[in-house]
């Protein structure tokens, strides 16, 4: 396959992962990061809670040369709303703090997308806000971490240059990576709006019945809760599984009253 | 190989290439190229003829975090003086201009530069002046020639990032990090028998409820509840938390009343 031929198919909404900057702060690291995208042929960015609002000139100015991908790029409420639709999604971490999930080189990570994107699935991948980084929080509603193998004593990468890696390894997985035979029809992955939808209605069921007790340890609780139903895809037969065990516990000992 | 050690032999100096910047034109760029090379635990620079002259207060105030690459870094007369004493020289280049030579990827280069290095040779890599890169003279020096294959129409690649990326493969191909880092004793992860125990609790609760109806479904909703708590390895916090689920909710309306 010619370089060409790669960025041609690299730039079609099916066939790349999407990049979703959660909280950016600098309009300045936004358009660097429309660049380091656009260098390995990504165009496909979303934008969760920018700080400064949008539309932000300093992001216009600075991905001069990639303001496509600026143009295209959507932006949602927050991190919860721009991966909505997404089956399987990555988050950037420096130190992997969540040793519960399974922590990727970007090289491995972008070769498992390439294996996820071939087989139909939506690919996304989290990147934090510049001073801090994503949240225990954010985290938590991903399946899997890119942490970058860098110096242990200085591992500091900035926002488009963990966007820049991230991208080179997509790429050099995608242009180097022959197509591997999967089935999308089996996999029938529900999407991350779904998984929300019945994580929440457990927890408040749980927050109905005291669960959350006592109330200093429930950030925690309830973060061991979406870990456990994070740590692998949950397919659609997955979560209409969990309504029905939820409703039923929940309500059972009224039935047995009938 | 722990990432520790790992960054003490990547900066020894014989275990490592070394960089050289020919003709670097700002001295932020060339702060910026030491943090790049440190981020990855290379601190071997050399300077053919920096520009604005040496030594330069903004290479310093950009080198922050990385000083010791800066200080370290020696300057020499041009680019003849600064790789004598190499055995073999890598050529950096966006467009492989000298095609009667090896066109090395990133990766396939620093895998190559570990062989020689693994093997005693002193090899270096040559990155060329932010705005015209390294000419047709400088190329010729070098055996070989390392390009990004980057997107065809934007493969526009500052001189740090081509710094970062090759710093980055040097230690990718150094430091052989396994694919996937999932190590089952920092996860705790729970046996068999206490998943079983929690699955069977959750039947049983459910049965009590008349969950499994119409009987003759009863087989396969068993099947869906141990599918989707097998699809990844539960963890013992997992065990404990479904444990806590179960109980609060059958028993949660109980509670109420009291």
């Amino acid at each position: 396959m010619s370089g060409t031929d790669a960025s041609r198919q690299a730039v079609t909404e099916t066939e790349q992962p999407v990049f979703v900057l959660v909280r950016p702060q600098l309009g300045e690291n936004i358009g660097a990061a429309c660049r380091a995208m656009w260098n390995f042929g990504l165009d496909q960015l979303r934008l969760a809670a920018p700080r400064d609002g949008w539309p932000n000139p300093k992001a216009v100015a600075m991905a001069s040369g990639a303001g496509h991908v600026l143009d295209r790029a959507t932006v949602h409420a927050d991190q919860a709303a721009a991966i909505g639709d997404l089956e399987y999604v990555y988050a950037t971490t420096a130190r992997p703090r969540e040793l519960t999930k399974t922590v990727f080189t970007p090289a491995a990570a972008m070769q498992d997308a390439l294996q996820r994107i071939r087989a139909g699935q939506k690919v996304g991948v989290l990147f934090g806000p510049e001073r801090t980084g994503l949240e225990t929080a954010d985290v938590a509603r991903a399946q899997a971490i890119i942490s970058v193998p860098a110096n242990p004593v200085f591992a500091s990468l900035n926002l488009a240059q963990c966007v820049l890696l991230t991208a080179y390894e997509w790429r050099r997985q995608a242009t180097e990576t022959p197509a591997a035979v999967m089935d999308p029809g089996k996999l029938g992955l529900a999407d991350r709006e779904s998984v929300d939808r019945v994580l929440q209605r457990l927890e408040d069921e749980l927050e109905g019945a005291n669960f959350f007790f006592p109330s200093e340890k429930g950030p925690t609780m309830r973060l061991n809760i979406r870990n456990l139903f994070s740590r692998a895809p949950l397919t659609d037969q997955d979560v209409r599984t969990l309504h029905g065990i939820i409703r039923t516990l929940a309500e059972g000992p009224k039935r047995r009253r009938r």
